[in-house]
């Protein structure tokens, strides 16, 4: 940590701070500059975050010098986490891609859906069971119910099921069902319910906030890691910006910025981070070509019926097309979507 | 809803739109334009959010005309709701402040607190037992413990217990001690733990999301209070913006605006609002001048020593200063902090 | 555009309503739904935005439903517009990259610049001659001493020149040194300077300011486009959000969006869009696969000694490896780069 | 500027900094740290802050230490400065309030709304003649024969003129009859503009672009500074956010962390920085109580007629009760609005 003292700090505050800096169990340096002082401390800050040094008379700044997550990092681990639950590998040479509908609403529409995205080349089936709504008053998901709706999906089709949990209490039987437990944007910061997906051996995909910067996305994964579970998938999903001309901003520079701090797979949702299904394919091949390990992507048989985000929904046709254009990227990238 | 039509979208398009509108139980108005036509809906739209009307052929985009919030709106109730809470009042004519530490550190540090901002004019003690932290390395709070602490505090001051819970299953237990349940931003899409508080009858402190908007606000207060807990105080703490010299930006119009809309009460929090302890009383007398029924600052007898959140907490001297400005302030608006 | 009444607006408010509309000499098509009155308006409202509306008494809200751009937009021209300056082709299929240092600073650097990004695939050279610092004590460009350099690097490479003029009054001095006159971020409603430019026959590339809307971006190539030039390049660059991991968040869905509204080519740069050269690649292959017409690249011989944005600037063997992969990548999606 | 190594960085990439650091004329100080190694540069980095650092091998991060900005600096000037303009007095005790309509419409409008204004306690009178809109098919402003009106209604009422210059051709004309010379948010960085009202010796008024930063906004007064001009006054005006119920998001804590590094004066407009006429009042008491120096606000004899932006425009009897409100907040403040 560097503190940054005030051009007008006294001699007694820096004495001061100097004095709580080793009272930390930190070692401070002085170096006295021709309009300011600083003083840099060397030791593991991570603890020291919150001891409020900025109050202190004569500071003017205090910067972190460390990353505060640990366990994510590349420097922990170089070489790059695969994920591999049931049919779906993400990470590493493969891209997965994952399809299906925002919620599952009866099993007719998951099988045919299901069938449809296998076909055309999708490793993983998504579909909500546990819906977490804005409004108290939408459609809130079929529950367990659309959990063995998702079992059927899969003893059919083989894919892998990707599906929200969103409550620690229903942790246990969603990861009876799912191969892999999503975390929901509006969830990345509900410790409790990171924590519980930590203690599993599911595999997790974590999105991000639409607030979050991704130090804290990081610091969510950590939570997880931390408990034991390794097996930890980004989500990038878009942020909430000035921008209404689509739903979210997607900004994927987090992609190589993420690829280069964690050894984590990063996949992109690109019908969140739009909004809109005449730009998702534009933008999941722009993900792939931005290096992304994988896409979340929301499917539907018939989207003007969909209960949930219809707007945003690709049909098969759509679908079909995103697939041959993401797979030209891939293959222009040396990589393959399997 | 009002849904635009494109330009070149064809008769058969318009005719498929009005017949998809008519289906879901509400009437069209077509209206030709000279550029443009467009479909007005009238009936209860807040049914239909979800239909995927944007992705029908020729349709250019879906305007909403309705509030989805209902029971927060002042159209469904006129007069101002007041939180009584014991000691605190918040609503109306009364101004309530509430103070104290980040998080619950120890019996001394609480009680000491306890007695001074009582003194001072406060009628709520604040103070974490419970913290949710963005990394899994820092203090997480004292948990049960810090709850007898505060209930302590209570016994022997009069001042209103206002303390955070964050999850669903230690609804019950905080709801032992606590006078203001407070659900924390990164909580406000936590629906579970909204519908738990709601079925409580313990007054719920509500704070805004970083990126949530006040529409979504208000809808986080409705599960509350569609689950049957009418006592919901807003509070308005500061969203996420590209600023970086403050650690939110805190938007008082959002005070304003939503006593236009809405019957609850508004609070402000100036110290997460600001993030730093010497914007803190300039912004909590703002707030009163901005409309504000209330406000949540965090106070410690020595804020360098902080266990959380050090650099924004006032010391005993400042929130002196700042009690004495923003009565100055309320009596010059003809309201009281009581 | 569709007025929203309040659910309380009396008669006589609405008739104040329709009365207003009909003085503007549109017409009103008033429509009584079950919670709340809305009132249609046919006609061409551009004329009307600042009519107030929104002020009259019972008015809840005033939707826009035209697009405030005409001549910028799809509906009016169909086909894409190819703009040809010098050896540069930007739009329909063919993919032009600009790339060459943030400011011209020697007759070595240009022409060594110019030499290198020529044989790489570059159909235009950037370089700064006037600069636009956020600082006024940092450098501010070599003024026309660098325009006449820039003018030899084309004279012996054939490269067309972009460069930026900042002032109206600079126009028809750096309009005979360049083939594309840039428009900065900052400048984009500088909106004496856009008429300027409009009214040469020099092609233009014009910056979304970092705040700007993609509809105010349209808006600012609408007084260009007003004012004669027809010669119009779109350019994301970036906007500004709560991110700092990169300089800018570089929304790549404006690439598709805009081509779905306007018929002038888009190109992306990813340097100021990232602020990171180890970021630039990535975003590159992706604004590619987004489907941007061209890219403008920062690229020096020595970057960690370029007088400006040298953090973000690519050495000639990291632009090698950047045209490599976007070229790999506009060829899987049957465009090349020329 | 503090230099943070990678954890992986060699000796020799260290020393490749080192030696760099040394090139520029300044002194590097490594410190060894358990995981890191830093190097702290003192000397005056504002020379260098364009020096590429950043792209070394080895190198993670630069943190800047000192501010870029120097005349506006309270460390260079310690009281605040007091700006005169005719009758208009903003700095120290003094608050000044600035009213009138958004443009200068006709004879009849600027002189009833001078009257109007004049009496109710403004001491500056605002109306633009020159109009920057977004788009090029609005209202552009009465140009000069506006000037003419404004120092008409100064003749009749002492009011001194607010008016906004939009490009540098104009400041000899617009500083004839203006007393303050507006920059409007768009040109917040429009630097030739800068750099002509800073060699006037009229008062400015420099708004702050509502993607700008503050520190941006303060190196912004340093180009008028820097020229010789002295009389610089800072306005608030809103920044753009995710937020959409208020036109922007007016961040109030600006004013005292302005006030603490700047003895510049600071007013705030609280009709752009929320755009809803009855959410004005609120946000200038909210203002006043945050410490504002003035204010400058939007008043017109009928708003729903004004020929830009009505919406956020108030008419006398609003103005009046602002007014009444904001000498109550001044004088608990113990300040006065004159």
């Amino acid at each position: 940590m560097i503190i940054v003292m005030q051009s007008k700090a006294s001699q007694n505050d820096l004495a001061h701070v100097v004095s709580r800096v080793e009272s930390m169990g930190l070692r401070p340096h002085v170096i006295v500059g021709t309009e300011r002082t600083v003083v840099a401390v060397v030791g593991d800050e991570r603890e020291a975050t919150s001891s409020g040094m900025e109050t202190l008379p004569g500071v003017a700044s205090v910067l972190p010098i460390l990353a505060p997550y640990k366990v994510a990092s590349r420097e922990v681990q170089s070489e790059p986490t695969v994920v591999r639950a049931g049919s779906l590998v993400i990470g590493g040479k493969n891209i997965g891609v994952i399809a299906g509908p925002c919620s599952v609403e009866s099993r007719e529409q998951i099988l045919e859906t299901a069938r449809a995205v296998k076909q055309l080349g999708a490793t993983g089936l998504r579909g909500g069971a546990y819906k977490p709504r804005t409004s108290p008053y939408s459609f809130q998901g079929m529950k367990e119910k659309g959990l063995e709706l998702l079992a059927e999906a899969r003893a059919e089709t083989g894919l892998a099921i990707v599906t929200e949990v969103v409550a620690p209490e229903d942790v246990t039987l969603v990861a009876r069902y799912a191969d892999v437990l999503q975390i929901g944007a509006r969830n990345m910061q509900n410790y409790r319910l990171l924590e519980a997906v930590g203690k599993t051996q599911v595999a997790v995909l974590l999105k991000r906030g639409p607030a979050a910067t991704v130090e804290e996305l990081l610091l969510a994964a950590e939570y997880i890691l931390d408990a034991g579970n390794r097996q930890v998938i980004l989500c990038e999903r878009g942020i909430r910006t000035f921008e209404t001309h689509t739903r979210f901003t997607l900004p994927l520079a987090t992609v190589p910025w993420l690829h280069a701090r964690t050894h984590l797979p990063v996949v992109v949702d690109p019908s969140h981070g739009t909004g809109h299904a005449n730009l998702v394919e534009s933008m999941a091949a722009a993900s792939i070509a931005a290096g992304a390990d994988g896409l979340i992507v929301e499917v539907h048989p018939d989207p003007k019926c969909a209960a949930s985000d219809g707007g945003q929904t690709l049909d098969f046709v759509a679908f079909e097309k995103l697939m041959l254009v993401c797979r030209r990227v891939a293959g222009a990238l040396d990589r393959s979507i399997t």
